[in-house]
C-alpha cells in the first residue's frame, strides 16, 4: 500500500558532485551538489543544479565553465565540508587541507585529491525556479591510475565512491554487487517473450 | 597521478530510474534509464534523459507526463530489463510480471510493486544531441508504507534502492553508511575556518 508524501524531491540515490570554480578574483571553490547526473551520450554532457545565492553560481555564469570532482569515501569529511561552508567567505580549499588543480582545457579548477574529475563547459541553462540547471559538456575525463584494473578499466570498487539519501540525510557507500547492467534482465526476455 | 580518459559519461553513482509513460493505444511502458538526476528543489523537478530512437521518447512527448518507480535490490532483473527491451515490441509489464499503476495526477502509470514512485508533468525539454533532456515536475512522492521508519520518516535501508556503475556496468546496493548530511563536514568547518 502506498502512501502520499507530496510534492518533494526524494529520490534515491542521489550524487556527491563538488563543483569547481573560480571565481572572478581567480580564487577556486568548490561546492557539493546532489542535484545532477548525465545528461546525454553525445556529446557527453552532465547536468547540476545550483541556487542562484550559491557563490558558485555567480562564479559559473561568469566563466561558462566548471568540473565535477567524485570524492571517494575517505573524503566524505571534505565533500560535506564543500556543501555546507560558502566559497564567498572563505578558501574551502585551504580549509579542507585539499589542492586545487587547474583544467588544462577548461577555466576551473579541480580537486587534486579526489579520484575522478570532469571538466566541463556549459552549453545549456535553464531557469527553473529556486534552481537553475546548467549543463555541461565533458570535455574530458581524468581518473587516478591506481583506479583502473587489471585490465585498465575504471572500477568503481577502486574510486570507492558513495552517495547522499535525501530522505534519511545519509552518505551511504556502495555495497554489494547486484549483478551487470544490459544482462541479469536478459533471462526475463529470453523467458518471457 | 591523473591520467585522461577522454570525453566520456563516467561519473558514480548514476540511479536507475524506471520512466513509466503510455504509448498512444494507451498501452503502459516503463524503460530504465540511468541519465537523470534531481534538477530544482522548488518547484521540486527532477530530469531524465531519451534517446529519440526509444518507444518511450514518442510516448512522452504525446502524453508530456512521465512517473520515475524507483526499484528497490529484489526488482534489479526487472529493471534491467526495462532497460534491454522496448515497449515497441512486448509488454514489458506483462513480460517482467509487474502492475501498471494508474497515476491519478498524471497521464502516466508506474510499476505498482516499485516502493517509490515520483509523477511528473514536462515542465522543459532541451535538445542536447543523442539524448533529449526532460524535466518533469514532481506532482507527487508515493511510497510504500513499510518503507517509513518507526518516525514514518522514509527510510533508504527499507527502500533498498540501488545504483549503477557506468565503467563496470555494475550494480551495487547501497552499502555502509558514512555519517550524516551537513553535519560531518561541521568537524572541519569548526576547526579550520
Amino acid at each position: 500500500m502506498k502512501i502520499s508524501l507530496g510534492a518533494r524531491t526524494l529520490v534515491y540515490p542521489t550524487p556527491v558532485f563538488c563543483v569547481g570554480t573560480y571565481d572572478a578574483e581567480g580564487k577556486p571553490n568548490a561546492m557539493a551538489v546532489a542535484w545532477g547526473g548525465v545528461c546525454c551520450s553525445k556529446p557527453p554532457c552532465v547536468a547540476i543544479s545550483l541556487r542562484k545565492a550559491t557563490y558558485t553560481y555567480g562564479s559559473l555564469v561568469e566563466s561558462k565553465a566548471f568540473t565535477v570532482s567524485v570524492p571517494s569515501r575517505d573524503h566524505v569529511v571534505a565533500a560535506d565540508y564543500f556543501g555546507i561552508a560558502s566559497g564567498r567567505d572563505v578558501d574551502k580549499f585551504a580549509a579542507a587541507g585539499l589542492t586545487p588543480a587547474r583544467s588544462d582545457l577548461v577555466d576551473a579548477p579541480y580537486v587534486a585529491e579526489f579520484p575522478l574529475v570532469l571538466e566541463c563547459k556549459v552549453v545549456h541553462v535553464a531557469e527553473l525556479g529556486l534552481h537553475t540547471l546548467f549543463v555541461g559538456e565533458i570535455l574530458d575525463v581524468k581518473i587516478e591510475e591506481d583506479c583502473l584494473d587489471a585490465e585498465g578499466k575504471p572500477s568503481a570498487d577502486l574510486v570507492r565512491p558513495f552517495t547522499w539519501a535525501p530522505g534519511d540525510n545519509l552518505y551511504y557507500a556502495l555495497g554489494e554487487k547486484l549483478g551487470r547492467g544490459f544482462t541479469v534482465g536478459k533471462a526475463l526476455q529470453e523467458e518471457k517473450e
